[in-house]
């Protein structure tokens, strides 16, 4: 595998397009430390902007685009791999994000990676765990978002359960305070909703057990300086916080007129619905005392960038683990691997395939191709694909889950379809050429156990692959030409041609 | 779990539909041995009826419903339970499958299980080690079909490795011989694509080794006795044997030109293909000796059947083992079993439910209900159903899995959609009063943990289903409330009316 030395990044950036709020964080590499040197937060309320089809309407993209173009100043000229740009619940429900991605790649320079809720739970106890003092026990955070709200059992930097739920601020203010009215009546319904999608979660958490509960999230912020202006705590958040606020809303009977000092306008709308929610937490795990912490998913993004420089990178250990769970054999994938990466020495100039990140992709896929045999023989490669489209894997982004799915639904049979490549955008070509790649490798080790296999020469073109075998070797070993022989048929269906001599 | 007892059945039959020939066995249970009664075997030659589209041509049903109605001569009579069919692979292939199977259920009046590769290979071995002295060491046996054929490695009674590879001589006739013509290129090219999908499997089988080798169909039979005829072996297959027949069929260059004394005509057509797979398999596998056996599919179906009478069903320990690799809470899992099966017991009158397999399948869906969670949260009902459609599941038939996969796919969220009912067929009503029930034990259980819950009322009518809670428990826990609020509203969209009080 071919890793950057962390010397390359002297500053490094993390862009988290929140459904409520984007966020973007800046920060110097000093040392193996990061040091944060700006700040930057928006409210763009891209969540508000879903319809019920889900989909983006072009005046919440427009908001998130204009953001993004002010945010861009900061990461001008900063190179590929020393920016991370993550989109959590409102993108993952948008149907036509892709249209949005495009529009910001074409901004900041940077692909938008779209995670999903266990991997932002993840990277936001990340970010929590590198703020807070270094307590021992295990440590509750909780993070309501605009769309969906994460919770992390964890312990010093290691997260141990991971969960996310879909309810946030600007959703249940869609569905229960619509209009900025406030009544008990509505107040329940939005707790008991709360309650009810908590209901999955909450006895996994009691049964782990925590010492400490941190909030991490602007709606749990703002909701403890409201408490807090009205005199009612110290420092931290707690259930008769929450009542003395509810009472005060009721009270009130319109955010509008809510008239708390310190709390800003554009805060007020989602306040009811935060604090519906995070009362439901709060009585749903028992919790007394919550304090808060500034660290974030931004945060964690930075944290994950500087673990993949620093040979930490959590993909890898994350696709070993897939590996012991599905049983893989190790040895045929690391022959595979192995000789993936030399054809794709011999391929990469000729086919503009990028050292750094086409190089993983397809070692990775090399070492997970065989994992859907855990499932079922038959049709392996499609259980297979499913596994690594669905499952959680730590530090891979949505993307880049479905790329690998794609080389692993591809690596026999049939290709990837033109319709299947073309849901991949600007990296269709680049995944076909991969898939070949991965194919041959498997080819050439078909027969498993160390065989004496020779070197081969290759040459690639913009349409067709070559290979050459040492004079007189196919000849000799009838089964392996009959098998490229068979695969070169599967080319042609893709319009590749594969000479084999 | 409701079980019949052995003594229900004195007399038991396996009927085998397989790709080539047709089979049937009747027995007796007498001590729980089972004493064959009666076979037949006709050729039917099903998969020679299987276009490039997949679908069965009208005649070769005809010529199956023709050779069943001779069979239900002496199944006539025999109760549900009593009777097992079993299809494999030209029936796993065939798209038009459902029609022919309706008519073969009109005839015998007994459902067809069509069983995976995988599932047939365990039920061979079932067939084989019943009828074969019980050596030590590990035995290797192979079942060329019409459409598939299947590989084993077992010791005892225990199958350790199944597999089942796409290739029988009805096809392989079909693609290399179809004119009866047989020369030693075409053969060549038989042989070849049969080694190349041994690829597939043969070091897995020579990993885990084995003593000896045992062939188990009318195929391998039939060459047995041509060399036999030839008298070129004993009463045992070598390599050499079947180089003594290839050149004979190389010399007769036309399957019609071959003279060999007892060979039947109508096993002739198939001759070569079935011997360059065999020569293919003895090669991969380094087979020096091979013996016979006359025990297969049907006398494993028997064995089956005879093992679920006696409370050694293998789909309870297969089950069993799933949700142990999948993690599963088994406490839950438990708990939602009992109070499903409960309250089977007071719908199942007046919903029609059958309280031997209905009440099964229900709870073999409470107890797997939770796998997908081992994949990914979100989702995580979708991830199960997949899981349990496609996972190699031994014992368990094909439709079985797809009923269990739609229980669990409904157990959350939205109830299964009418579309996905109606490929159920018959069972549809049923299987969405299943899913009802088991989606009430879960409520009823949400709230995880021994909590202590009330007895329920329960009325179930055509199209409702009214639970009574104790006067007053409903208003002291609201959120059960809310729960049951949210599921009545998932009924009305399947058009029934779900009442809590």
């Amino acid at each position: 595998m071919v890793q950057r030395k962390q010397a390359d990044f002297p500053l490094v950036a993390a862009i988290d397009l929140g459904s409520n709020s984007f966020h973007m964080v800046l920060a110097k590499v000093d040392h193996g430390e990061i040091r944060i040197l700006e700040r930057l937060g928006e409210k763009v309320q891209l969540a508000a902007g879903l319809n019920d089809q889900g989909e983006l309407s072009e005046e919440a993209m427009q908001r998130g685009i204009d953001c993004l173009r002010r945010f861009a100043q900061l990461t001008n000229g900063l190179p590929d791999g020393a920016v991370r740009i993550v989109g959590t619940n409102a993108l993952r429900e948008a149907r036509n994000r892709a249209q949005f991605m495009r529009q910001v790649r074409q901004i900041i320079g940077h692909r938008v990676d779209v995670v999903s809720g266990r991997e932002e739970a993840r990277l936001i106890y990340l970010g929590v765990s590198h703020t807070q003092a270094d307590d021992a026990g295990k440590r509750l955070v909780v993070d309501i978002g605009g769309g969906s709200t994460e919770f992390i059992v964890g312990e010093r930097f290691e997260s141990i359960l991971r969960e996310s739920l879909q309810m946030g601020c600007v959703s249940f203010t869609r569905r229960y305070f619509p209009d900025g009215k406030v009544t008990p009546g509505r107040y329940a319904q939005a707790y008991t909703a709360a309650r009810l999608e908590l209901m999955q979660i909450e006895q996994a958490i009691q049964r782990l057990g925590w010492q400490e509960a941190v909030g991490a999230s602007g709606t749990i912020r703002t909701i403890r300086q409201c408490v807090q202006s009205g005199g009612r705590t110290q420092d931290e958040l707690t259930p008769e916080g929450l009542g003395w606020l509810k009472r005060k809303l009721f009270k009130a009977g319109q955010v509008d007129k809510l008239d708390i000092p310190g709390l800003k306008p554009d805060r007020k709308p989602i306040l009811p619905a935060g604090l519906a929610i995070l009362e439901a937490i709060v009585d749903a795990l028992g919790v007394q005392v919550m304090s808060h912490s500034d660290g974030a998913l931004r945060e964690g993004v930075l944290y994950d960038l500087l673990g993949r420089h620093q040979h930490e990178d959590v993909r890898e250990r994350t696709l070993s683990a897939l590996m012991e769970r599905c049983h893989v054999d190790l040895e045929q994938a690391a022959r595979v691997e192995s000789k993936a990466l030399s054809l794709f020495g011999k391929a990469a100039a000729n086919w503009n395939l990028d050292d750094d990140k086409h190089a993983n992709m397809l070692c990775w896929a090399a070492r997970v191709h065989e994992v859907g045999l855990d499932i079922a023989h038959s049709q392996y490669h499609k259980h297979g694909a499913y596994l690594i489209e669905h499952a959680d894997l730590a530090g891979f982004s949505r993307q880049e889950q479905q790329a690998l799915a794609l080389l692993v639904w591809g690596h026999r049979r049939n290709l990837p379809s033109a319709e299947r490549l073309s849901e991949m955008g600007d990296e269709a070509i680049t995944l076909l050429r991969l898939c070949m790649l991965l194919r041959l490798a498997i080819l050439y080790h078909h027969i498993r156990g160390n065989q004496d296999m020779p070197e081969l020469q290759v040459q690639a073109g913009d349409d067709f692959l070559e290979i050459h075998f040492p004079e007189g070797w196919l000849e000799a070993n009838p089964l392996t030409q009959a098998d490229f022989a068979q695969e070169a048929q599967f080319w042609a269906k893709a319009n590749y041609t594969l000479t084999v001599r």
